[in-house]
C-alpha cells in the first residue's frame, strides 16, 4: 500500500510519519512539507532519520490513499485533486467533519471550498462509524476532543441514559495547538499555568453536536464544551457532566456500576477502547493509540459523571487516522497500532 | 506583634516565612518543625536566610498570634494550648472549619479533639467573613479550592441568581498536595500527566457547601466538586457551571454584562478580588494574594460559567492567613501582601 | 524619582515594572511597548493591573533614569536621544557591554550605532564595578549568564587561584530568550527536552572575557562557554571548571575550604551575594536579585568547580539594573529588591 | 524465548515489560515485585493492561534469562540462585559492574554479596562488548550516565585523540533517579529547578573510568562527572570537554571534521549509535534505543567537545537490556527495539 503524506512537518504529520514506519502493510512514498520543502525529512526531524524521504511541494508518486494534515482550508483544497482522482484521502483537518456548509461557514469563517464533497465523507472516529469507514472515499478525522468526547458520551446518549444538558470540560496539552508560533504555546507563558480559552465556543462543538444527535433519534444535545490549556505537551482528559434519564431506576448507589457494565457491553469489540475502573490517566496512553473511559455516578446528586482520556496525537488524530486507513483496506484494526504507552 | 509559626518546614509554613518577613508589623519569633527541630531555619530552607531563627520543638517565646500549618489533628491539638491562655490561633488546616463535629468526623475519620471550640471560630474567607474576624479568637483559614470555589460563587448566590445544582471542576498545581511524600506527588508520575482525583468526594465539599448555605437563606446547594492533578507547581483554576435562574430576565447575550456588573459591585470594596473581563491565568496570580474571577453566561445554553484563579499557597492559605491576622489586629488589610503576581 | 521604561511588554521590562511597582522611592511615569502602543499596561499585563499607565510609543515624560529592555541595535538607538540629553540611562541590551566596536561588529553582525558612547559606558555588574557605577550616565546591565559566572569566577581569578583555561557549562530557562516566538521556545519543542545551543560561539562569551581580564593584569582566560536550554522558566545554573594554580598550596582535602574563606571574604560586603555550604539550587533564587555560588575542589582531579545560580530575569537582568539604579541615585542598594525567593 | 523480570514495577521493570511486550522472539512468563506482590500487572500498571501476568514474589516459571531490576545489593542476592543454575542474566542494577570488589565497597558501602561472580561478568555496554557478551552468562547492564558517557568518549580515547583529563558534566531527567520516593524527586521540589548533586562523587564515576581504562592501554583518565537534575521525566544528556593529544594535528578548523570522521567510522556497524552534525536533542531520543553523539571541536581554545544523549530508561536501561539480550541470544540486535522517538 503506497502513502502519501500532505504536510509532514507539522505534529500530526510527523506523528504519522513515526507511526506508518512500522506499519507492515504501509509504505510512505511521498511526502510534503511547506516551509521545509527540498529538504530531507531526516534533516528536519533527526528523530525520523531512518526514513530516506525528500520533503516535496507536492505528492509526486502514484499513491493509494494519501493522508492531508494540512490546515484547515488548505487541507480541503490539497485533498480535491485526489479526490476527483479517486484516490482515497484521509483529512486530518476539519474541513470534511461538518455535513453542514452553512456551518462550516460560520465556525471557520470562509465558505467550504468543496462543499459538495461534504455529503460523501464520512467522520472517522472508528468505533462509532466503522461500517461507513468501509467504503468511504473521505475519512473527515475527528479532532483531538471530539474524539475523547464522543467516545465518553456515545454509550450514554445511544442508550438514552442522559439528559440533553451536558457540560464537557475539557484540559489539553499544548501539542494539540499545532507547531506554529503563538503567545498562547510560547513556553514561558504557558509553563506553571492554567487558563480556559475559546471561551464564547470553540470549534470542535458543531462535530460534537453534530455526531451525539446521530447516536440517537430526537436527541438534541444542549453542550458546554468548555477546553482548558494545561503545561503539558501530550494529553487530553475530558469530564463530562450530565444529569441521568429515569432509564436507570436503580438507586444512586447501584447506578455506577450499571452504567459500567452498559459502557463495556458498548465497546465490547473495540480494541483501543477500555472502559476502566479508576480515574484514568493521561500518561496511561502517552504514544499510544488507547482512549481510557471512567463512568460513575456522584453519589450526592446522582449526575453522571465520565472521565476520558487519550494521547491528542495519537487517538486524537494520527493514530486514530492509520486505524480508519486499516479499516478502509480491510486490514487488522489494530495494525502498526500496537505500541504500548510509554510511561513514565 | 509576635508572632509564632507550628510547622514553618510545611508549603504553608514557609510561605507564611516568607510573607511575614516583609510585613512590617510583624516579627516572627518562634517557630517550630517536625522532623528538622534543632536545625536553623536558613539550614533547612536556603531561601529563607535572611531570617535568623532555629527550629524549635515548640513555641517558646510569648506570642500575640499563632499560625499553624500542621495538617488536620495534630494542628487542632498544637492548637488548643494557645486558644485556653487566650493566644489568637490562625489555623491552616481543615480542624475548625466545619461547624458540625459529626460531619467531620464523616469526612476526616477521627472524633474532633476539640469540639467545644468550633462553635466560636470563624471560617477565614477575608471577603465574606470580615465583620466576624475582627473579634474572632480562632481563624478557620479555608482550603484552597473552597477559596477559589466561594469567592467565585458568592455574588451569584447571595444575589440568588442561580440555581442549587453546581459543577465546580478544579485544577490545581502540585504544592496543593503539600510537602509529605506520595506516588502522587512523586515528579515522573506527575508530570506530563493530568488525572482527577477523589473521585467519590473531596473533603473540601463539606465547607463549600456549609458556606454557601451560610450566604442565602434556604438555598441548598446540590455541588459536584471535581479536582484534577495538573502538571505545574501553584495554582488553582476553578471552573464553575450553574444555571441561572428567573432573577437574570434579560437576554442571553445582556445576562452576561448584567452578571459582570453585580460581581463587580459585590467586591468594589475587596482589593484582592479582581473581576475580570477575560479568561484568567493562574500564573497572573503567582505569588500573589489576589483572587481573579471572570463570570460569563454560554449564549448556547444560558447557563452561567464562572473562572476563578488564585495560587494555592497565597489566597489559597499563607497569604489569606496574613490577611486575617490584618483584620483581627486593626491593620490595613493589605499590609505586608503588596506583592504583585510574578510573570512570567 | 521619575523612571521611564523602554518596552515594557518583553520580560525584562515587565519584571522591571513589576520590581518598581514596590520600589519606595521611584515612580515609573512613562513606559513604551512596541505592538502594544495605545493599550494601558493593566490590559496587556493583568497582573501588572495595579499600575495604572498607558503604553505609549515613546517615552513622553520627563525622567531622571530611562531604562532600556529592549534588543540590541534597537535599543542603543533608543538610548542615545536621553544620553545626549543627559538622561542617566541603563540598558539591558547588550550595546554598551563591550569597549570594542569591532567586537560588537564581529558578534553582533552591524556597526555599533554610537560607538563614540562605548568608553565612557560601565558595565554594571554591581558587585565588580560599584565604584564605577556611583558616577556612569549611561550603564551597560550585563547579560544573565556572564552575571553568574563571573560572580562564579571573580574571587579566584581577581586572587590568582586558577589557570586559564575556564570551562563554564550553562543550564538556563527558557525566559532568558525572551518573548519573541521562535521554534527553540515553542512549548512542545522544548518541554521535555535539553539541548545545547549556540554551539559555536555564545555573544555571551566576549563580554565574559572581556569582564575577567579586567580582574587581573595579563590574565588572558581562554574560555569555553556552553549554554543548555532546559524546560523551566526562570533560572541560570553555571558550573564552573578551572585548574587551580600553586597559589593554592594546601592539600586537596584543605583547598576547598580555603577557597570557601576567600569567596566569603571577597562577597563579605554584598548583601546579595551568599556563598553557601551546598549546591545551590535555582528555585532557591526565583523572584529575588540574590546569586548563590558554592566552590568547591575536585578531591581526585584538584580541580575548582563552581556552581553559581540566580534568577535570569531578576539578578540577570531587571534586579540587576535596579541594584544599579539604587547605586547611581545614593540609595541603599537593597531598596526594593528585598523580596525572598518564593518557593516552592 | 521464556522471560522473567525481577521488580518489574520500578521504572527500568517497567520499560522492560513495555518492550518485551512487542519482541517477538521473547515471552515474558514471570514478573516478581515488591510491595504489588499478589496484584495483577495489568491493576497496578493499567497502561500494561495488555499484559495478564500476576506479580509475584519470586520468579515460579522456568525461565531462559531473567532480568533484574531491583536496586543495588538486593539485586546481587536475587540473581545468585539464576546463575547458580545457569540462567543467564541480565542485571539492571550496578551490582556486577565494577570489576573490583573492593571498589564495590567503597563506593556502596557494603560488602559484595557474591565477590566470586565479578570476574565472569561482562559489562554490557553493547557497542564496546559484543563480542564478549555473546557467551556470557551475567551481563552488568552500564548505568544511564556511563552508557551515555562511554558512547560519546569511546572514539577519542580508543584512537588516542584526548589527554586523561575529562570533564563530564550532565544533565538528567528526573526518572533516572527511580520510582522510590524522595524530597528530591517530588514534584514541587524538582519542577522549575536544576541543581547539581553528587558533588563529591558519583556511584557511576568508578564504572566510567574502568571502562574508558579498557579501551586503551596506559590511558590513566582524570575524569570529573558532573550530574545536574533537570525538570523533566526523561533523557540525559552528556556534555565532554577533554584536551586534544597531538593525534589530531590538523587546525582548529580542520579537526572537528576530521573527529566526526573518526567517530563516523567507530560506529559505522551500531545501528543505534547516530553521530550527527547539529547538537542533538533529548527529546529526539524519547522512548527509543539510540544514542545520539555530536563531537566537535572548540575553535577558540582547541578543547574537544562532544555532545551525547540518550533516553536514560531505554539505551540507559531497558533499552539495552534487551539489546544485550538479542546478542546474547544470537537475535538481530534490533529485534523489539524498531520504535522512532516520540516527537514532540
Amino acid at each position: 500500500m503506497k502513502i502519501g503524506i500532505i504536510n509532514v512537518t507539522g505534529y500530526a504529520g510527523i506523528e504519522l510519519a513515526r507511526i506508518l514506519y512500522r506499519h507492515p502493510e504501509a509504505e510512505v512514498v511521498s511526502i510534503t512539507g511547506r516551509s521545509q520543502a527540498g529538504e530531507m525529512l531526516a534533516n528536519a526531524l533527526p528523530h525520523l532519520a531512518r526514513t530516506s524521504l525528500p520533503i516535496e511541494a507536492e505528492i509526486t508518486k502514484s499513491v493509494d490513499v494519501v493522508f492531508s494534515a494540512l490546515p484547515q482550508v488548505a487541507s480541503a483544497e490539497a485533498c480535491i485533486p485526489f479526490v476527483r482522482n479517486n484516490v482515497k484521502v484521509i483529512d486530518i483537518s476539519a474541513d470534511f467533519r461538518l455535513k453542514n456548509a452553512a456551518e462550516y461557514q460560520q465556525w471557520y469563517g470562509v465558505e467550504h471550498p468543496a462543499s459538495d464533497l461534504l455529503e460523501n465523507s464520512v467522520y472517522g472516529l472508528t468505533e462509532l462509524n466503522r461500517g461507513l469507514i468501509v467504503d468511504a472515499q473521505i475519512i473527515a478525522n475527528p479532532g483531538c476532543y471530539p474524539t475523547a468526547a464522543l467516545l465518553g458520551l456515545a454509550p450514554a446518549v445511544s442508550n438514552g441514559l442522559i439528559e440533553e444538558q451536558i457540560i464537557i470540560d475539557c484540559k489539553s496539552g499544548v501539542s494539540g495547538a499545532g507547531r506554529g508560533l503563538s503567545m498562547a504555546t510560547h513556553f514561558s507563558e504557558v509553563n506553571e499555568n492554567v487558563m480556559a480559552y475559546s471561551v464564547g465556543g470553540h470549534r470542535h462543538l458543531p462535530e460534537i453536536n453534530q455526531e451525539l444527535r446521530r447516536l440517537r433519534t430526537d436527541y438534541e444535545p444542549k453542550t458546554i464544551f468548555q477546553p482548558h490549556l494545561i503545561p503539558m505537551t501530550r494529553g487530553i482528559h475530558d469530564t463530562i457532566y450530565a444529569s441521568l434519564t429515569d432509564k436507570i431506576n436503580r438507586s444512586v448507589e447501584e447506578a455506577a456500576s450499571e452504567i459500567t457494565e452498559i459502557y463495556k457491553e458498548y465497546y465490547k469489540s473495540d480494541e483501543f477502547i477500555r472502559v476502566v475502573d479508576a480515574p484514568p490517566q493521561t500518561k496511561q496512553t502517552w504514544g499510544n493509540n488507547d482512549c481510557l473511559i471512567y463512568p460513575t455516578v456522584d453519589k450526592r446528586t446522582g449526575q453522571l459523571v465520565v472521565f476520558s482520556v487519550l494521547d491528542n496525537l495519537v487517538k486524537g488524530a494520527a493514530g486514530q487516522a492509520v486505524q480508519n486507513m486499516n479499516v478502509m483496506f480491510g486490514l487488522p484494526e489494530t495494525l502498526g497500532l500496537e505500541q504500548l504507552a510509554i510511561y513514565p
